[in-house]
């Protein structure tokens, strides 16, 4: 596999997923401690991170190898993004000259830039990512976008792996979750889109005014065709969590009132018994997990008592984030890995 | 030795001390850039630091490994620490998740929390870091806690071995000093548990109020019982001082006024001679050294003339934070280390 | 070469830079993962930084050691530096015990921090980071103080070889350019005289009241009679550029109003045509390079036609920035490296 942009599970190829699944075991199982010496990662966060920030650092050191952050909380000027201005303000910098100098510094760099939230289609298009991540000289790895959270999926399929979850015939159910912000795309779309590849009977179950934008559904219906899977929409619980194998529970913006906070807020404020409790798994199956990517909000999002409960794998989901990195930057990074 | 949990010296045999302390030694004599290699340490500071974050950093690359900071001052969403919280406030995690997932990253978690100061009772249980240190699936370094740093006490012990100051006879003072702020407890407490440990002639020298609690010097004079020194306490500055071999200064908050921030204030106000200068050292033994564990405010807790003058080892000190935790993190990480 | 002090190119004898210059060269081809095991760079920012952090932390990785950052932004009690103080206010720790227990648990210390601006004389003497600096136990490399930037003139210099801009005969043009802030002097200080150092035929092109300071040009001066070059200022810029095979735009500070706000600003403020675009390459040499060490603000120190256009070579200085620092640090830390 020759991998210079990680971008989303999507774009490979099944057999390439696979790979990298394997790998990340393997690195699980035997340490490789030399693997990356002398090896550098750059980690650009122009979005908050206390998991990826903290897992990409322990990826490459468990690899012999090293990264350093650049981050708007750290000691650092403001950064401009817009094209054509004149930076008589308080930025100092533009991301033009930043990235690809950051970039530079390293053997490949990582990137987490959220969705601005103001046009659904340029956020569907990842118009920001994709014009950051071409200034870059080196590998790139997505960290988080407007519509992508590829190493989360990576992760998130691992641990199903792990688990001994069934891709065929594995009942998946993405739900809408009550959040008193509205939040992103990335991992709603990432994850359909995965559970999908993974060859599942994938459910996305959603208030009206939640229904997840049609280019993405039709991404996933895509991958669906080929791995024997299938995704649909609905908004009725109970036949959607029937025999559930995975209750994956995700909050995200209204695409009605898509980058309307106003219209978003008032639409969610009816909303709040789509907080998962134990009720939710009356009917699914004896073994049904419960999965979310983290940060959670208790008693929002999730009860306690199913957050702490058995069903619950969500920090072992966290956990995985390290190792399917690891095989990833493994993938980029090592010389003769051909 | 097999450690898990570095806590406190006080819940270490002897034997296991003078072990750290002769590891600590050969590693600051002889480098072993290779023997972490691969080995990660999470620092979650859930309060400030600058001597331990740098110390623990320098400590990991120095035996080849690497670690990653977790800090509220970095890019982090706040971290609700509180139970039984609808978390729809600002809070976007709870230490419950945030823990063990930042946990799991390494091999190792050294965490810092500082005392609440609301509950003298609670903070001597050291409450909420025995609360927190539950959730880590790895072993545990205390950064400092409500009432225990055995980092400052171990690297604080190997400084009065570096300069021969005497075990069975030597008279270690610690002292209340001045300073604007009501400060932890846990310095103290560490350190007049560790000169008690050492064999040493223990006087605690305070102004009323600012008596250490009864559980703390208990466990003090436990521990002097088995070494063969003694711990008293007086507000008598002269007398104490006498002959003394080490004079430890360090503020805390006053014990009757404890979570009182105003009762505490007034109580310090007509404190201000409790500042180190020459004078203090009349009666001493013409070696007495001068203590802290820094940071210290000059002109407050300590003149500077004592502070740059021939019997100040405070830089001494901090440096063998590093050597300390070098030994600490070498027992918990080496593999085959038994 | 035996460096303990890395403050100014033109404190080394100019076979020790060819000598930097050449192991820069060496390193960039072939990587050294293990030459620096073990060791471990301390990064002091009183000053705030990206570049300068990033590529720090990169050179330490690349050459398999490590680096640890202490910077006011993140989680550290501000720092007094003023001395004779009494701190009893907001600062709890003196710079006389932070910096050197910060650079002890280091093998080497890069220490930045700003002109204050106040007194051009005191910045001219780099009173403030000399005093610094004494503190040290370790060897010191300049990270930009109020008049030096060795690390930047550095990696310029290497900039120019891998170009093949000529040494002898070779026009460099560092001009003065617009900017909305009056800035430090370190930048165009370390530029002229490594350019005078290099043997080029300099340049300093600026308006009137933003001469350079007689010092630093007496220095340059100096320089260039040792290597064949010479050096001159002008405000014509027509004339500066004929023949130019550099053209480095700086902005910085009026030395008639230095310190003064309001005098720099009012003088400046009819300056906005000292912003470099693609006109004042008329009558330079056809090859006539644009260089400047960012951050650089679009459209008021140069035109984006420029920034973007085939003569920049900002980002080839910017990462060039690394592989200076990697042999600065391998001279500095690389044991038997005599």
């Amino acid at each position: 596999m020759s991998l210079t942009l990680f971008n989303s599970l999507s774009e490979l190829e099944p057999e390439e997923v696979e790979e990298l699944l394997k790998l990340s075991q393997r690195l699980e199982e035997c340490a490789e401690p030399q693997a990356l010496a002398g090896k550098v990662l750059a980690l650009l966060f122009l979005s908050p991170s206390l998991r990826t920030m903290s897992s990409f650092q322990a990826a490459m050191l468990r690899l012999g190898g090293g990264s350093f952050v650049v981050s708007p909380n750290l000691s650092i000027h403001p950064i401009e993004t817009n094209a054509n201005v004149v930076m008589d303000s308080i930025a100092a910098e533009h991301i033009r000259e930043a990235l690809p100098v950051v970039a530079s510094y390293g053997d490949a760099i990582g990137i987490r830039v959220f969705a601005p939230r103001i046009s659904l289609e340029e956020d569907l298009k990842d118009i920001y990512f994709q014009e950051i991540a071409k200034l870059s000289p080196v590998p790139i790895i997505n960290m988080e976008s407007a519509i992508q959270h590829p190493c989360q999926s990576l992760a998130d399929w691992k641990t199903m792996e792990d688990l001994s979850i069934p891709r065929k015939r594995g009942k998946f159910v993405l739900s809408w979750a009550n959040h008193p912000k509205a939040l992103p795309l990335a991992v709603a779309a990432s994850t359909v889109q995965m559970a999908a590849m993974r060859g599942m009977e994938v459910t996305v179950l959603r208030p009206e005014g939640f229904e997840l934008p049609e280019p993405i559904l039709k991404v996933a219906r895509e991958l669906a065709v080929r791995s024997g899977g299938s995704v649909r929409e609905t908004h009725d619980r109970s036949e959607a969590l029937e025999g559930a194998h995975v209750l994956y529970a995700k909050s995200w913006s209204s695409t009605k009132y898509y980058g309307n906070e106003e219209g978003d807020h008032d639409l969610r404020s009816g909303l709040s018994d789509w907080c998962v409790n134990t009720d939710w798994f009356a009917t699914a199956d004896t073994n049904c997990r419960f999965m979310h990517c983290l940060p959670v909000r208790r008693g929002v999002v999730v009860t306690e008592e199913v957050l702490e409960g058995p069903r619950s794998v969500v920090v072992h989901e966290a956990r995985n984030r390290m190792f399917a990195q690891m095989a990833v930057l493994y993938e980029i990074l090592r010389e003769n890995n051909t």
